[in-house]
């Protein structure tokens, strides 16, 4: 068995109910592969602000950079959404983390589940085969820019920015991973408008001349929100910038049946981070509702990328599969047209797949 | 009947094919209801790159000036979009006559006529009823702010910036369309991130008190992308910058059956300025397949908003929806599992509506 160090750092809102799932499906691996993990906790986002003053205390992230992984639920906080002029938020603490760990790559794989076909808003027809990959940069573009506000406080900026060398780092990533899949990139721009999507476009121009056995297409940001809806199945990887990213992956949500069950890792140079794509969800956290399985799915890719225990990844997919066709559902994924599914909350399910991973 | 000077300016690529069909439709409504409607034509984009050098000659803006309102087409050529390291390029064109016109507010309604119930991807449940009306802000955001490009072409930039003004006077266009409407406003930003969005968030919550008798809700855009797949019938007036207002948009049109049937009023101080929301579609240019549905319902935006003929705009519409009623489609609208559809060509389906209107 491989011995590693794992933080996690659960967050705020139902981060801390589902979280906590995605723990338990890693020590219940640990178990039966006889693998030795280590779990410490750390603090982040509101809760960190309430008990410390700042959203990453440096304490957290000491510990970050002493573990081999990162399990994270969820921040942000309807307080700060609430009032904009707060100067100290949540999700500084994220961003930061992201940036000091040089995690500039962020995977998102869209994927459905079967038995989840019914569950979207999208008909079954269009979904049926969908399988993307998207590679979100995720430590560069406006969200780390210089942001401005105007003495007056009547103007406000923030610089969109992308540096070649930050471009051609994540497009080689994807590239790599198109390899290994449908040899098909797809590289979102808004290059008919934007300079900093023009040099973007330039780099994967050149880089796709290099993979050339990679079959690369270049479309704007809002040709591909229409797409991703109308025909996900013409995507095998998406690459495309921060902003770009986040948006697309929310949207692509539909995709996979629901927000609840989507996990994304993030790497670059050292520790890798896994957290579910789904927010803090104030409306529905505390009332043990919410989706586990996409804190339990992050940890499946913890497992894959940072530790490289494929078998033991594939083991916890079959064990959400298995739960799924079971019948279990959280609140998300329940259809309301099917008798023989089982609502049930975040524990409940938990539970369900710690026993079809036995 | 009314005196009006309309400028037409067809564009690039399909703008070329389905522009002729929108001034058809203002002719035809001017004979019927003893209207005066005088056309100029005006170029723009790449073809006026082609014959002057320039994507928006002095003389096109002229015209444009001169005009009680404009009816445009598309923008945009492979050539710029393969070869990001050109200076001159066919946006341009648009970008600068939006901002030389101050047509800041961009209006977007999508509704799906009951005929197209099935042509969509998503599910026909999840639409049916679905009505909602975009304000886009279009004058300012990233989309004007500076643009750099360093020296060594390393490093590349655009500021996304907004002035308190521009979000007031567009935020205030929004919330009286809303009241007309079902008085609900869900305005879209990402004030977790961007100074800009929570100088946005500032603004919007203070004319929310003014307008207390509509419901404001603010929603980030990577929540947005995802709730208007899953439930767009939750959204009645959505109010959003530039950049999100473009992405959302298009992603909008799946609501909506096809990009081919959507058209956009864009209006501020003066000439009011209409045009579908698809692109020039390089892809299905010259084959004469493209629906001209989107450029007639600019047509029909343009007699109700910048004419105040409101039965005139009701009646194109009418003939749009007998058309569809009668079975004739264009390829993007056509289901291929119904027996009674006639799909035809451009100007086959402008036909029927010319038809249908008399
Ligand atoms: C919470 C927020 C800062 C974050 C982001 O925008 O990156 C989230 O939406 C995500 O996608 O991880
Ligand atoms: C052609 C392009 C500059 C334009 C935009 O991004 O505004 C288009 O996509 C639109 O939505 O009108």
């Amino acid at each position: 068995g491989v011995d590693k160090k794992i933080l996690v750092i659960p967050g705020d809102g139902i981060g801390q109910e589902v979280t906590a799932w995605g723990q338990k499906v890693l020590q219940t691996i640990a178990v039966n592969y006889k693998h030795n993990f280590v779990f410490e906790e750390g603090i982040m986002g509101h809760v960190a602000i309430e008990a410390t003053g700042t959203p990453l205390p440096d304490e957290t992230l000491e510990k970050a950079r002493k573990s081999d992984a990162i399990l994270f639920g969820a921040i942000g906080h309807a307080k700060y959404d609430n009032d904009p002029t707060l100067k100290v938020r949540p999700e500084q603490g994220l961003l930061k983390i992201r940036k000091e760990l040089g995690l500039y790559a962020n995977l998102r794989p869209i994927k459905l589940f079967d038995e989840l076909l019914e569950a979207s808003s999208i008909k079954p027809e269009i979904l049926r085969g969908a399988d993307i990959l998207f590679f979100r940069e995720l430590t560069g573009d406006v969200y780390f820019g210089e942001k401005k506000r105007s003495e007056d406080r009547n103007t406000a900026s923030d610089l969109m920015i992308y540096h070649r060398y930050e471009v051609e780092r994540i497009a080689r990533k994807a590239y790599e991973a198109a390899r290994s899949r449908r040899k098909k990139l797809c590289s979102v721009d808004k290059a008919n408008v934007l300079e900093s999507s023009r040099l973007w476009r330039e780099v994967v121009q050149e880089l796709a001349k290099e993979y050339s056995d990679v079959e690369t297409e270049h479309m704007f940001i809002d040709n591909a929100a229409m797409q991703l809806v109308k025909d996900p199945k013409r995507f095998d990887v998406v690459l495309t910038a921060n902003l770009f990213g986040d948006i697309l992956t929310d949207e692509a949500s539909q995709i996979a049946g629901s927000m609840g069950m989507l996990a994304s890792a993030s790497v670059g140079d050292s520790t890798g981070f896994y957290e579910p794509i789904h927010g803090s969800a104030h409306d529905i956290a505390g009332k043990g509702i919410a989706n586990p399985l996409a804190s339990i799915l992050s940890a499946a890719l913890m497992l894959d990328i940072s530790f490289g225990l494929k078998t033991e990844s594939l083991r916890v997919i079959k064990a959400v599969e298995a739960t799924l066709k079971q019948g279990y559902r959280t609140m998300d994924i329940a259809n309301k047209h099917t008798e023989n599914h089982f609502v049930m909350g975040t524990d409940a399910m938990g539970a369900k797949v710690l026993e079809n991973l036995s």
